[in-house]
C-alpha cells in the first residue's frame, strides 16, 4: 500500500523461513530499552523471551499486557538461562561493559547501545573477549540502519561523489541537559558512527579539534563543535546542540564530482544529490599558480528509498551476522573507533581547542592544513 | 501595492525634501560598485554624479544608456572635483586605505565596501583621518541594513532572548573560489558585522579559534570554521564554505529566555522566535549539586518585516549620517573589530586551531570552557 | 523527555485508574484494523480481548506472538461473548451497517472507521437501534482528535478568527486507485469531518458541487474537487488526488480576523495563525460604492502543540463517552453528516458539476454567489 | 559569478550587435509600465525612448533623474513619432483595444500587459487588424518566459510525462480587492496563458466551471475556483484567491509517465519532476474489469535552470519577431484563447458553477467525465 505505515501481512515474513527464531532478552527498560524490545518482539527473526530491569514495574510495562514475554529484575539469572542466545544490552554506558563482558562469558551474543563503553579499554577487552569467545559484539549504531544512509554510503563507495572534500553534520535540539554526560558523548556518536560508515577507510580523521560551552553553568558543555582533518584535505565538522528550539538534522558530504544533502527532518525529500560544484582544470592540480577554476551548476537528484524502520533492520543483521558467524555491520571495532574520538575531544577540550591526535593521549604534532 | 516589488510613487519621497540632494562618486564597477550605483541612483537623498573604473567600458555599463552620469576613468579627477560631497569605494581590498585616505584628504565623506581594509594597521588609520578630518567614515555592512537583522538587533537589546548563550551562523553556497582571498575574508565579514550589531557589547570575543580546508588544493582554504567564545560563558560559530551545492544562510542566536531562527533563504518566514528552552531553577545557578532543568515547549512567533532593500537604507544612512554630523551605525570603528577577528583567525589556523586572543598577536593565554 | 517519542513509563497512566478496563473486540485485520488493535492494546482505558477476521492467519499477525489476545474468526461469537464491552469495526464500508447493528442488538458499544455507512439510510438506522438501545455509536474520524485540529477549533470558537471566509483543503498523494470507490469516498471523509469538527454549525453547506476525471480510464474518479458554499458568503473547497507524486496534505481556514494554514507534512510547525487580511471599514459592509478596503500585515504565530497520537485520544473518547453515558464527540451524526455530502457529490457529478442540495435528492434551485 | 544578481557586464551583449536598436515607447506608468520600461532600458535588442502616461509626475518618477528617456503626456503624439519602432501598453485592461488598434495603424508593433483586451471582440479586432498591416501583437504573459515555465513546456513535448492527466493550479496571496475587475481576472491569467503555453494543442479545454465567493462582500469575488476538463479524460484546476495569508504558487502537472510539480515560492528548487505514478496493465485500458493497476515509486529530479529574468526574455523575444516578421511566442491568439476562459467562467458563475463551453456563450450539452 502506498504511503501508508505498511503494517500490513505482506511486510513481513512471519511463517516463510523454516529456521528457528532466536531468543533474546532485553536488559533496560528506560529510554532505548522499550524500543529495543518492540523491534525484536515484531521481527521474523526473533523471539523475545524476557525485559529484565532492576524495576519490575517499569519492565512490566514495557512487555505489556496480555503478553507472556517474561519480566526479569536480575541479569545473573537472565544470563544463567539456556533458552536465551543473545541479551541486548540498554542500560547506562559504565554498565555496558561489566554486563556485556558476563553476557559473553556466559555465551550469550551481545548487542550494545551506543555507545560501545565508557572508555576505550573497557571497550578493547570487550572486543577481545567476544573473538576469544567467538560470539558477535554489535553496537547499536542505530542510523547505520536507515536506508539514507546506506544510499549515501553506496554514492560514496561507487564513486558517485568523488573524493570526499567535507563532511558537515548538524544535529540540534532541545536536548536533555544531562548532568553525568556532555552533549558530545551524548549526541556525537550518531554523527561519528555515520561518518565510520560512510567513510572509505571508516572513521580515521587526522585529529580531532573540540570547542563547547555551557552558557547555563549546568557543569556540562550543551553546545559543542569537533573538527576533523580527513587523509587526502578533506574536513569533517559536527555541530551537536542541546539549546536549539528547532530539530535541525542535517549531514552535507561534499564530493570533487558531487555532493549530498541530507536532511532527515524532511520527510518528503531526505537526500538530495547535486551535480554540482568546482571543477579544476588537471593541470591546476599541480601547478597552483595556473590553478583554473571552473563550475558546474548541474541537476540534482532524489534517490527513491525504501521505507523500512531503521531498528528493524538493525534487529535482522544482529540475526543474520550470528547465524552466519561473521561480523555485524557494525561491529565492536566500529564502536571503539567512535569512542576514540570521543576521548580526544575532551582531550582538546583541555588544551583550548587545539587540533589532538585520536587514540593516543600524545599532543598532535603535524599541522593539519 | 501587496506582495509586489513597491516600485510606485508612494515608496519614495521624492519631491518632499527641501535639503538639496547629496552628490556622490562610485569608485569600481565590478561586482558591487553596481549595486551601489544602483541604489544611489533611486535614493531621494543622492545624486550619482559619476562612476569611475580605470576600465571605460565597465563604467558606461554601470551607467547605462541615455544617462547624464558621468564615467571618468581617474580617481585623482574625481576626488578633485569640488561638486562631489562623498564617494563609495567598491574597488579590491588592498586599494580601499589609499584611496579612501586620498578621498578623505580631498575632503570626501567616505563609504567603503566590506572588508574595511586588508590590515588593521591600515584601518585604524582610516578611522584617525576621518576623526582628524571630520568626515563621515562609513563600511557597507550591508547585512545591518535589512529588516530581519534590525529586529534581531532590537530582541536582543530588549532583553526578549535573555542572555545569550550561543550564536551559530552558517553561510554556504558555491562560491567564487579566489586564489588571493580565502573563505574567512571572503564570507566571514558578513557574520562578523551581524555579530557586531546584534551582540550587546559589539564585537568582542574572548578569543577566536579558526579551523579551515583546502580539498581542491586551490591555495586557499574554501571551507572554514571560527569559534569565538563569548564572555558570560556563551559561544558564536561561523560556517563558511565556497563548496556547498545548496545555499544555507541561517543563524541561530540562542537566549536563556527566547531563542531566534534566521533562515535567509525562506522569504516566506525569514526569522522564527521561539519561546522554548531550557530554565533552571534559581537555586541551579549557584549550586551545581543541586541543579533544576525544566523546560519551557512554548510558541513560536514570527514578527511581520517591512520589505525593504538593504542597500536602499544603507546609503540613506550615509546621508543622514552626512547631514548630522555623527557617526553611521557600521562605522570604521564597527569594521576594525570584523577586521581584528579576520586577522587572529589566521593566526589561529597555524597554530592547529588554537583559541588565540583578538587584536593582539600574542596567543591567548586563558583557557576558554 | 524532549523531542522523543515518548515510549517513556510517564506516558500513560496504567495502574492509576480504579476502574476496570473496558473490553473491546475489533472487527477486520486488514488495513485499518491493526492501528486500532494497537492503540486499544496500549490504552489504559482498553483490554483488547480478541482480534475478529475472517482470514485467521491475518488477525493472528495483528495479534502478534507472545500474545493472549485471541484470535476469532466469527463475528456472531465475538457478539455473543458476555465479556466484551465494544467492539471496533474496520471492515469495507458496505459491511459496517449489518455488523454494526447486530452489535448494537447485542448490546454492544460500536466504533466504526470512517465513512460511517454507505448510505445515509444505512447510517441513519444505525443512530437510530444507538439511541434506542442506549449505546455508544462512533466514527472513527481521526483527525478530529488531534492536537492541530483541536487547536483550530478552539481558534474558530474563541473568535480568533472572526467569521469564516473561506477553507481550502488539499489532500493529495500516490494512492491506492480502487475499483468499488472513488477518491471522493476514500479521501473527502478526512476533510469533511475536519470541517464539520471546527465549522461552528458543524458541516452545512448550503450546496456541493463536483467536479472529477479518471484520466486513467480506471473507471473511477481519481481526481476530484469539492466546492461547497457556506452560509455568510463563505466557501469550502477540497482537493482530493490519488495521482500526486508529492503529498500535499494543507488546509487554509480564512477569517475576516485572521488566517490559519495548517501544513500537515511539516512537523516543524504544522500549524501557523496569520494576524494578516484585508479589511473593510463599516461602511464599506453597507454603501459598497463607498467600500473601503486596507490591509493588515501582521505577524504570524505557531502555537505550541502537544505530541499526541490521535487513535489513542480517540480510543481515550470512545471510553469516556461510554463511561459518561454521553455522545462521542464524533457521534453518528457527525459520521451522516459527511455521508450527505459524499452522496450530494455523486449527484453533481451527474449534472456536469452543477451545485446541488445537500441531504435532499432534488436540485438545488438557489444561486449560490 | 555563482548566486549573484549578475549585474556584471558580461550578463549583456551590449556592442556586439550590429543590428540597430529598435525604439520602444512604453504608455501607462502605473504598476507594470515602470517593470517594461526597467526591461526595454537594460534590453541590449532595445532604445527606450519615452515613457508616457496621463501623469507627467508618474512617468518622469520611471524615467527617473539623470536620464534623457523623455516624459510625454499624449499617446498620439507618441503614436505620430516617426523614430518609434513599437509601443508597449500597460493602461487598464479596458483601453488596451483602442490604444492598440491606433497604434498598429501608426504603424507600430505592439505589446499588450495581460489581459489582451477586455471582451474577446476587441481581442479579435486587434488580432485582425495586426494582420492586416503586418505588424507583430504580442502579450505580455511574462511567466511563459521563465525558464521554468520552458523546462516543463520541452518535457510535456518531449514526451518525458506521457500523456497529461491532471494540472492543479495554485495562485493565492494577499491580494489588491479591487471593485472593477474580480479575481480571475486579476490573477487567472498567469495559470491560463501558461496552460496554453505548455499543453500540446494550447488551451482547448472541453468546457469551464467556476466556482467563487465574495465572502467580505465588496461586490467582487476575491476567491475562486476554475475546472476545465481535458481532451484525453484530464482534467485542469486553477485556484486564485486574494485573501490567503500566505503566498502559495504551485503548479502540479500530472502525466501518465512522469509528473512535475512547480513551487515558485521554493527558490532552492522550483522544479521537481518525480518519476512516480500509477501503471495500468495494457489489458486494462481496454478490459475494466480486468484492470490491473500497479504504483512506481521512482526517484525525483531536479533539472538545472539558468537565472533569467523572464521580463528581459519577453522584451528579447518582442525584438526577435519584429526582426524575424514572425509571431512572437505569446501572440495575439494565445491572449484570445486566455479571455474565451475568462468570459466562460463568467457564465459559469451565473449557471451555478455548470460546465459551460467556451468560446460561445450556448451552454455545454455534453457530460465532461
Amino acid at each position: 500500500m502506498w504511503g501508508r505505515s505498511g503494517w500490513g501481512p505482506q511486510a513481513r515474513g512471519v511463517g516463510l523461513s523454516t529456521v528457528r527464531d532466536l531468543s533474546v532478552g532485553v536488559i533496560g527498560a528506560g529510554y532505548w530499552g522499550p524500543n529495543l524490545a518492540r523491534n525484536f518482539r515484531t521481527s521474523p527473526d526473533w523471539d523475545l523471551t524476557a525485559v529484565c530491569d532492576l524495576d519490575a514495574g517499569r519492565a512490566r510495562k514495557v512487555v505489556g499486557p496480555r503478553s507472556t514475554v517474561e519480566v526479569m529484575t536480575s541479569v545473573p539469572e537472565l544470563l544463567a538461562r539456556a533458552d536465551i542466545d543473545a541479551v541486548a544490552i540498554a542500560t547506562p554506558a559504565a554498565t555496558h561493559a561489566p554486563i556485556a563482558l558476563a553476557a559473553l562469558q556466559a555465551g550469550k551474543h551481545v548487542l550494545v547501545e551506543k555507545p560501545l563503553a565508557d572508555t576505550s579499554p573497557a571497550a578493547l577487552q570487550m572486543i577481545a573477549r567476544a573473538n576469544e569467545l567467538d560470539r558477535v559484539l554489535m553496537v547499536d549504531h542505530t542510523f547505520c540502519y536507515t536506508p539514507v544512509v546506506a544510499k549515501i554510503r553506496e554514492l560514496v563507495a561507487d564513486g558517485s561523489l568523488g573524493d570526499i572534500t567535507f563532511v558537515d553534520s548538524v544535529r540540534i535540539n532541545l536536548g536533555l541537559v544531562q548532568r553525568d554526560v556532555n552533549v558530545f558523548w551524548d549526541l556525537a556518536p550518531h554523527d561519528l558512527s555515520i561518518l565510520d560508515f560512510i567513510l572509505p577507510g571508516g572513521l580515521a580523521p587526522l585529529g580531532v579539534a573540540a570547542q563547547a560551552a555551557d552558557p547555563l553553568g549546568t557543569g556540562q558543555p550543551s553546545v559543542g563543535y569537533l573538527t576533523m582533518p580527513l587523509a587526502g584535505g578533506g574536513i569533517a565538522h559536527v555541530h551537536v546542540n542541546w539549546l536549539s528550539p528547532t530539530k535541525i538534522r542535517q549531514m552535507v558530504i561534499g564530493g570533487t564530482r558531487r555532493t549530498v544533502v541530507w536532511d532527515d527532518v524532511n520527510p518528503q525529500q531526505r537526500l538530495t544529490v547535486y551535480d554540482r560544484g568546482v571543477d579544476l582544470s588537471p593541470a591546476g592540480r599541480t601547478d597552483k599558480a595556473a590553478i583554473n577554476v571552473s563550475y558546474r551548476l548541474g541537476d540534482a537528484w532524489a534517490p527513491a528509498l525504501p521505507e523500512k524502520e531503521a531498528l528493524g533492520q538493525m534487529v535482522g543483521e544482529f540475526a543474520a551476522s550470528i547465524r552466519a558467524g561473521r561480523a555485524s555491520r557494525t561491529d565492536g571495532p566500529s564502536g571503539l573507533r567512535v569512542l576514540d574520538v570521543l576521548e580526544a575531544s575532551g582531550r582538546s577540550l583541555t588544551q583550548h581547542g587545539r587540533l589532538v591526535a585520536v587514540g593516543q593521549p600524545a599532543e598532535l604534532t603535524e599541522a593539519s592544513a
